[in-house]
């Protein structure tokens, strides 16, 4: 196993006891920077992405996204800004399955890496295989200026998280959401779309590092819950919609840092069978920005409490939602839309994971057995 | 909660100990059901799929395929018949959350529900507005020929499993796999691709009752490996490519019946997080028809072994893979293919989950908070 990391001391942690916290409130600055002179007035500046974006964007009929682990992640999100926001058809997949799969190529399909290091193995082999599949591009949403994905592929947005120490991937997560964001406006906007909409998502995505310092500010409350996970051995994350990553990403932090082996799922499968798994060893955590998901997890509720179940809301404040046996709530910011809603329901879970680490005792910012950057296969 | 669930008098489990392990074995004679008078020689006979397959078949340029929990893990699979066998490129999405996403659908789309009851209220709900968003036709794989969606829906292909009794579905599952296989073939005829290769899978088709029956004979290793997963907590379970789903499926067995908190991933995606779970108390089962997953995955063993980690492998004869210090293996049936691989790995998956919840005497039949069919959202 090769590891490739950044020396520890390159980077200063500061006031912060672990790389992982530090990074998890750098994130408002991160996510700023990534969108900064990229949104011009109400306006995405084509040039962001290379050369080559004038060509592209226009011509772009479908995406395939593919990436490893946390990118995966931010790509099963850009499906929904593509596909709902865009009306640009989106598939998205491991790198290490699409590399052996032959897929279907429709015309006018770009193919996007989407790669912290750039260097990530599957994801660059996969990038290389695309290279011969007939795709109209080949583009990489990256962090690493000097990266093999960077310089093999046609399209390039670089993410401006800054050097990442933490194993466990927090600031290069949003930012590359909010990358993809951006590659969702730019398409519409090359494709002539409502020039209306552009400008009202443009608007709402540089009101996201303001809602990220706000929701930061639930670190305190988030602590306390961490309590009451610190002695489990297992969790349960639900999240719907473009919530559904999120709550995937969330359990992915918990697993990678504090061994509690934690899962997602779409909140409409729990009746196809892991409601059978819960009991008073696996908290479940919803991530609620809006109403759809409490209204079927409300009938799921009593089914989780009657087996000793608990349930830790994220909630947006019109859900109304209040505390009662069995259910805690962590209250969040208000006026969350649509869009912003992945990055910034992220945060608490990014928290959730780290306090919980913190309370185990585990080596946060170098859990076992992974490295930070996955350059062998 | 509305449970719909068949009188367990209506069905005679006769010498087996519950109806899910009378429905395992069940699984040679119902998938040949299936298939039977729809493979005529090495032609699949289009009038199985109803009155309008003429007209639908030959149009299909794609398949939008959605289900929940059991189904959905047969739609994955039959993603890769549709796009590797047939080179139509093929979705697969949640119920639940197709129906609240708003797709984007391209000219020629078929919309295909899976469903053993045909009662899934999000499946229904999934096909009622899909009628509405301009596919080409809607289609349904299903169990049960008076349902809802097989009377909705433009092209039908039952499955011949009969009364399931067991809330863990197993020859449901297969026989979708057999029907969906079908699918891949029937569309393949009807666009006039190549007749050998058609004529090839079709032969491949009929052998799978037969190997079916083999794989049953391994049914005392197996029990033999429960002993080793009863007193665990926790399971991981790997496969790549068609194998990923049957991995979802095996986990998703134990869950439901044993309540052992097993999760499926991508073998690939072992380093990306989850392999910082693994130690003890989490063993790792790896469904390997070939050597592909293999040669991954033996990069990972040093590191799984060395946390105590423990593997199981189902493994074809040709991998060459000997037991080993932390790795036992059961070798299957030679000769498999692709195409056969979903549904014969899928047999002794189903065997672990039934031994293990045996061995820890829940519920087999009915496990807790469970209905057979999800008929409330």
């Amino acid at each position: 196993l090769h590891e490739s990391s950044l020396s520890a001391d390159a980077v200063e942690r500061g006031e912060f006891a672990h790389y992982m916290l530090k990074e998890i409130y750098e994130q408002p600055r991160a996510i700023a920077d990534t969108l900064s002179e990229r949104i011009v007035g109400d306006h995405v500046l084509q040039a962001a992405f290379g050369p080559m974006a004038a060509e592209i964007l226009p011509a772009v009929q479908s995406v395939h996204i593919v990436a490893c682990g946390t990118s995966y992640h931010a790509g099963l999100v850009a499906r929904y800004y593509l596909e709902q926001g865009t009306r640009i058809p989106c598939t998205v997949e491991v790198a290490s399955e699409y590399r052996y799969r032959d897929p279907v190529v429709l015309p006018g399909t770009l193919f996007l890496a989407i790669s912290q290091s750039g260097e990530t193995a599957d994801t660059l082999a996969a990038l290389r295989e695309a290279k011969r599949l007939g795709y109209l591009a080949t583009g990489a949403i990256c962090n690493v200026p000097e990266s093999s994905l960077v310089r093999e592929a046609d399209l390039v947005l670089m993410t401006r998280a800054g050097p990442e120490v933490g194993v466990a991937s927090t600031k290069a997560f949003t930012t590359q959401l909010a990358a993809l964001g951006l590659l969702g406006l730019a398409i519409a906007q090359a494709q002539l779309q409502d020039r209306r909409r552009i400008a009202l998502f443009a608007r709402q995505m540089l009101q996201v590092p303001e809602m990220v310092e706000h929701t930061l500010k639930l670190d305190g409350q988030i602590r306390e819950w961490a309590k009451h996970f610190a002695d489990k051995h297992h969790a349960l994350f639900l999240g719907r919609g473009p919530s559904y990553p999120i709550a995937l990403e969330g359990a992915l932090k918990l697993k990678e840092i504090s061994y509690i082996h934690a899962e997602a799922y779409p909140a409409g499968e729990l009746k196809h069978g892991p409601l059978a798994l819960v009991d008073d060893d696996m908290p479940v955590i919803a991530v609620a920005p809006n109403n759809a998901l409490l209204e079927k997890l409300k009938s799921n509720l009593q089914e989780v409490r009657a087996r000793g179940g608990k349930l830790f809301v994220f909630a947006d404040p019109n859900t109304g939602l209040e505390e009662a046996d069995g259910v805690e709530v962590i209250t969040m910011p208000e006026h969350i839309e649509a869009l912003q809603a992945p990055l910034v329901y992220t945060i608490p879970l990014q928290l959730l994971a780290y306090h919980v680490a913190v309370l185990k005792g585990t080596d946060v910012d170098q859990p076992r057995n992974l490295a930070k950057s996955v350059t062998v296969e």
